[in-house]
C-alpha cells in the first residue's frame, strides 16, 4: 500500500504541503449512521491549532475544516468522508533562504536525496501542518467510539525539557497552554519556555495518551498486535523519537513479581501493562507515552551543506514552535483514537459473535506509565 | 488485511503454535536471483534457539527449517518462499494446569475474552516461539540486503534487569550467552541471572539494534516513515514495551542546539536521530532500541482468576527464560531487516530514476543511543 | 484495506458523492518528477464530461478540476496529489420521488439494505459521476506510462447494442460522439439511438480498451496477474457486466492449436492472448473488452416496492444517460492505465535488476478482440 | 501488497510449485469456533484432483492436506490455519526439453522475462496445481458461509468447446465425469473428447458459478464491489480468458426495460442482474460464468523460440489435460467462496449493527446467465 494511508479496514488517505493550497484527508470505512458534523470536527482541530498562546508558533490559521461527501443530512452513510482544510497563512518568503540548503535535524536533506525535488516552503509533507488532518480524521473516530463503547481518550504533557509534570487531574489539561495535568509546574513551564524563546534555542517533551474503557479482546496476537499498530501510529508523528506502552522503558529492571499484573475477580491490581497483553487489550485504561525531540528550527547557528554538498551556516527564523511537543497532545490522541477505531472494527469483522462465561474484569485507573519502583497505580 | 501478514511489497506471512505440529511462514517479493539455502538460514535460527546456556529454556528444538517452495538450484525464483519448522518438543503437559486459569501477564484472559478458544498449551500464538519464523524469514531480507547494498545489521543487549551494559565491541557479541557487546559485565550477569533463577523471579532485558550502510532515501514522510515501521514492527516482537530511534527518550531534555545532527562535506557530525530525519533514512547508522519486560511465567506465586471468574493463585513452572530478553537480539535484528527490505523495495518502485547533484555524505559512526548530556558518539 | 481505494503502490482514493460538493481523489505512489499541469488531467475530463452530444445526459458540469497537492513548479513531488472536482449542477429536485422507493436495476436497494442510509438525490457513490474522478488520475498513469515506456492507451465503442462497431481506424474515434473507431456504422447508431430515446428506453454497449508497446513483464503468476487486476479494476465502473482479455468467450469455442499464439524470431503471430500469458504482459498489445448494461433509469414504468416493502410502479424521467456506454471508453482507459502504472512499478519494485539474453519480440498490431473463427489479427 | 495474498481481511497466501516439494497456503482471519477437520478440506479437493476420469491429466497426486496451525481440537481458532499438501507425482523429466524454449500459449516466455529465472519443471507457479490451494482455503470459507449464513455455492460446466450444456439438475453434475448439468449432452461430451484426445488437440470450456442464499446487502459501492472482487478472482484462475456477472455481454444487446429486474412483495422476477446491483449482493442468486481457453500443451507441432530468441518447434508430450476447464468447476466455486467470506466479514466490520424496516425479499431461482432473448430465468 502506498504510503499516505493508514489503517486497515477504518482508514484515513492524507493529502497536502504545508505551503500548498490545501492539506485533507479521506477517511474511508466509516459505518454509517454516525451523527457528525463540521463543528463536531473543528472543535479537536481549535485544540491542535496554531497562534493560541505566546508559547507556540504565530502562524494565523483558522483550520476550518470542510467536509466534502460521506455526511448526508448530519449522518454519516458509510461512504469516504473527504475533509478539506484550506491554507490561509503561507508566507513562504520565510523560506526563501532554504532552496538550496538543508536544515539540520530536519527532513530537509532525506526528502530531497529520495525524490530530486522538494517544495522548499515549508517541510512540505513533512511539516507538523500534515498533523491537522489527523486530529480531523480522529474527530469521527473519536465520536463513534465514545457513543458506541464509551471509550474516553485524553493525553496530557507528562514532560517538558527536564520539568516532570507528572499526572494530577484531567481537568487542569485545557486550563494551561501546555496541556499539562498537573497544575503545579505549570508557572515553572511558563518561564522554561519564556528564556528558551530568548535563547533562540528549543527543547523536546514527553506526551502521554490515555484511553478509558476500551474493551477487552481489541487487537491480535502477532504483527496486527494493538500496541504494534500504536507505536508505528505514534512514531509517525512529526519529531517522535520514542514510544512506551505501559510501563515502557521501566519494564527493563523490572522483575516479573513486579511487572505482572494481577488478576482478581474485583479487577486487576496494577497496569503495567498499560492495558495491552500479548497485543490484546485487556480492558484496563491503554496507556501510551512518547517522546518528542526539539524543534530543529532554531535560531542558532548551525552547520549544514548546501544542494552542491559545499559548507554552509544556518540559522532559521521564520514562525516556529519551539517545542513542538506543546502541541502534540492532541495529536497523540488523534492517532491513539484511529488505532482503536480499526481494531474496533477489526474485531467484530472476524469475532463478533464470541462470547465466553468469563466476567470482564475491570481495570486499575492509571493515568500514566508506572515507574519501575512504585507498585501502586500513577 | 488479517493479522499475520508484516510488510508492504515484501511481505511475511506467519502460522503456527508452539504446541502445535509446526510454525513456518510465506515470504513473498523477494527479488529473484538471490542465491539461497536451508544453510543461509539455519546459521540465523541457530543464533536464537533455545537450550543453548543455563540461563534461557530448556526446550529442545533443532528448529530445522525446510524450504518448500521459491528456490529452484540455489537461487530464488521470484515466487513464494514458504519455510517450515517443526516442533519435536512440545510436552504439553506441563501446561495442563492453565486449561482454566489465565496467568497473570500473559495473553492467556485477553486471548480468551477475543478468541472464545483457546490452546492452553503454551502461548499458542503468543509464544516466543512464534519469533523463530521472523528470524528465518529475515534470513532472506539479510542476505539480499547485504549482497545488494552492503548492509549490515547486529545488534546487542545494551541493559540486563538493573545492569546497564554500554557498546564496547561487535566481537564480544557471539562469545557470551546474553549477545552482550561489553565483556566487562559478563561476569555480572551471569551472576544476576543465577540468582535470579534461583529465587524463581525474571526480569526485563534492553536490545539495541543497529543497521549500517543503509542508502539515504529508504522510508517515507508520513504514515509509512521508516521509523513508523520500525516501531511497528519491533513491538510486535512479544514482551516488548518500548522502542526508541536514535536518542529516544533523552531527546525529551535535550535542546535542539545539542539534538539536531549538524551535515559537514566530511559527513555528519553526530547521530541523535538514529539515522531517520522525517521518516526517511539519512545515510548514517538506523540505531533502535527496545525494552523487553519481564516474563510472566515464574514461579513465586500469583494471584488471578479462572474461566468463571473465581480467584485462584497460580505459580508457573514448566520451562521458561527467566528473561526473554537474552534470546531477544536475533529478533530484533531480524524485525529490523524485514523493514529494511520492504522499504528497499518500496524506495525503488516509485523513485527508481531519481538523481541529484548532491554527494551522499557518510554517516558518524553511532552503535548505541546517544545519552543526553553526550556530544560525541557512542 | 478499505474499499474505496484502488491500487497495491500506485493507489487511487475516490471520494464524493453525485449530488453532494464535490467528488474528487488522492493519488498516492506517483514517481517524483513528472511535469503535470491541470490541463494534463482536464484534457481526459473533457473526453468524459456530459452534455457533449444529445446522445448523453445533458446534466452540465464543467468538471473543472483543481490540483490540491503533490506538484511544485509544474512537477509532480512524490508526495500525494489531490484533485478535487466541485459538483455545479446537482438539481437533486428531480430525485424527490425517490426519496422511498427503489429504481429497479439501480443500487438503490441495496445500498439502503447494507448502510440503512441514502443520498437519495441521484445515485450518491453509485452514480456514474465517481467515474471523473478515475480518469482525473489515471491521466496522471497516462502520463507517466507513456513517457517512461511509450505506453499508448486508447478505447472505442465496439458493439452499441445489437450493432457491432469492428475497429478500421483510430483517427474516427474522437470524430464520433460515441467513440466508434468504425466510420461506417455512426450513422446507424445516430438512428438507433434518436429512436431508443423517443422509444424512453435504455441499451448496453461493449468497449474495447488496447494499450500498445506495454512491456514484456508486467504482473504476477498467480492472485496478483495482471488480467486479474484488469478484471477487477474494469467490473469496478457502474454497468460493467462482463470482462474479455484478448480472445475472451471466443476461446471457449477454439483449440488450442488455434489459441495458443506462436512466437517467431520476427514476433508473435497472433494476439488471442491479449498480451497476458499466465498473468503476465507479453509484449504484445493489452485489449480488454467489457460488456456495459442498459442504463436502469428509464421512462418506461417498472415495478419495484418502497421503503415499506409495499409494491409501487416507476418511471424515471431526469437527466439521464440512454445508454451510459457511450461515456465509457475514456473510463476503460482510464482504468486500464490505473492497473498498467500500479504493476510498472510493482515490477521494478521486485525485480529491477533482471536480464535476460531473450530478445524481446515484437507484438502482432492487434486493436481488438479476435474472433474464433479467424487466425489472423483484427 | 505482495502478489500471492488474496483478501481483505479473510485472505489466503498461496506457495508452491508443481515441481517443488510442496504446495501449501496460510488463511488468515477465520472466526474461531468453526468446526474444521482435514476431512472437510479433502472432501473439497477430491473433486479436483487428476487422475479420475480417462478425460483429465493423468498425473497421480492423493492431494492430501495436513492441517499444520489454527485448528484446536477439532475448531478453528481465529489463528492463522496452514494448509501443506506434498507433490507426490512431479515426474519431472517430462520436462527436459523445456529448459531452453518457451511453450506457446503458456506463460514460460513472460515468466523468464520477467524473473530471469524459471523452474521449467511444469509450469512453476503458473501450473494448474496452484489451484488446488485455493480449493482446499476455500473449504473453509463454504463451511462458515453455510453454517453462518446457509449459503451453498455449486458450480457447473455450462459448455466444452462448442458444445453447449445449459442448466438442467444439480443432482447430474456429480454423476458424470464433466461437471455437466445437464445429463443430454454428456454423451456428446465424451465423444467429443476422445476424438480430441486422438487429435493431440485441446479445447476451452465455460463455467457457471452459482451462490445461493447470500444475504442482501455484501460488497461496497466503488473499487470493492462484489462483483469486482469476483471477476478479479475468477480472473486469476488459471487459463481464465473472460468473467460474466449474471446476463454478462448478454446485456450489451438487452434494453433497459428487458434487463432490470423488477421488485415486487414477492421477490425479484428476473435476475438479469446475477445477484449484484451497484456492487452489492441483492439477495438473489450471484451467477458468474467464466471462459476458460483451451490447454496450450498439445500434442501438435508449434512454433516457438529458445532462450537466445532462435526459432523452434515444439510438440508438448507429457501428462496434460485436454480441456483443463473439465476440472475447473471447484475452482471456480472455491473462488467464489473465497470472495463472499472476505466481504460477509467485511460487511460485519462496518455494518454489523444497520437495521431497516425494508423486508428483504427473496430472489428469483436463477442458475445459469440468462440470455438476452428470455425473460425467465434459467
Amino acid at each position: 500500500m502506498a504510503g499516505n494511508t493508514l489503517g486497515r479496514v477504518f482508514t484515513v488517505t492524507s493529502f497536502g504541503e504545508s505551503h500548498g493550497p490545501a492539506i485533507g484527508c479521506v477517511v474511508d470505512g466509516c459505518p454509517p449512521g454516525l451523527a457528525l458534523s463540521a463543528g463536531d470536527i473543528q472543535q479537536d482541530l481549535d485544540r491542535r491549532k496554531p497562534g493560541t498562546s505566546r508559547h507556540v508558533t504565530q502562524r494565523q490559521e483558522s483550520d476550518t475544516v470542510e467536509i466534502l461527501s460521506g455526511v448526508f443530512e448530519g449522518k454519516t452513510t458509510g461512504t469516504p468522508i473527504a475533509l478539506l482544510i484550506r491554507n490561509e497563512d503561507q508566507r513562504s518568503r520565510d523560506y526563501g533562504n532554504l532552496i538550496d540548503t538543508f536544515r539540520p535535524g530536519h527532513a530537509d536533506y532525506t526528502y530531497w536525496q529520495k525524490y530530486g525535488i522538494r517544495d522548499h516552503r515549508g517541510g512540505g509533507r513533512s511539516s507538523a501542518r500534515e498533523t491537522a488532518v489527523r486530529v480531523a480524521a480522529a474527530a469521527i473516530a473519536r465520536k463513534w467510539l465514545q457513543e458506541q463503547h464509551g471509550v474516553v481518550i485524553r493525553g496530557y504533557l507528562s514532560q517538558l525539557g527536564p520539568i516532570e509534570a507528572p499526572f494530577q487531574s484531567w481537568e487542569t489539561v485545557d486550563a494551561n497552554p501546555f496541556f499539562s495535568a498537573n497544575a503545579e509546574v505549570v508557572g515553572k513551564l511558563e518561564s522554561f519556555m519564556d528564556e528558551l524563546r530568548k535563547a533562540g534555542d528549543s527543547v523536546g517533551a514527553k506526551i502521554t495518551a490515555v484511553a478509558e474503557h476500551v474493551p477487552v479482546g481489541w487487537g491480535a496476537p502477532v504483527y496486527a498486535k494493538l500496541d504494534a499498530d500504536l507505536a508505528g501510529a505514534m512514531m509517525s508523528i512529526n519529531a517522535v523519537k520514542a514510544v512506551e506502552i505501559g510501563a515502557g522503558f521501566a519494564s527493563v529492571a523490572q522483575r516479573g513479581s513486579e511487572h505482572s499484573d494481577e488478576l482478581t475477580p474485583e479487577g486487576f491490581v496494577t497496569n503495567h501493562a498499560g492495558g495491552i497483553l500479548g497485543g490484546i487489550s485487556t480492558g484496563q485504561n491503554v496507556v501510551v507515552t512518547i517522546a518528542i525531540k526539539p524543534t530543529s528550527s532554531i535560531r542558532i547557528p548551525r552547520r549544514s551543506i548546501d544542494k552542491q554538498g559545499n559548507p554552509v551556516t544556518l540559522e532559521t527564523n521564520g514562525r516556529h514552535d519551539p517545542c513542538v511537543g506543546i502541541r502534540a497532545t492532541p495529536i497523540a490522541e488523534a492517532m491513539m483514537a484511529l488505532v482503536l477505531m480499526d481494531h474496533a472494527l477489526l474485531h467484530r469483522a472476524q469475532n463478533a459473535d464470541v462470547q465466553t462465561p468469563t466476567p470482564k474484569i475491570p481495570g486499575s485507573s492509571t493515568y500514566g506509565p508506572v515507574p519501575a519502583s512504585k507498585k501502586s497505580t500513577a
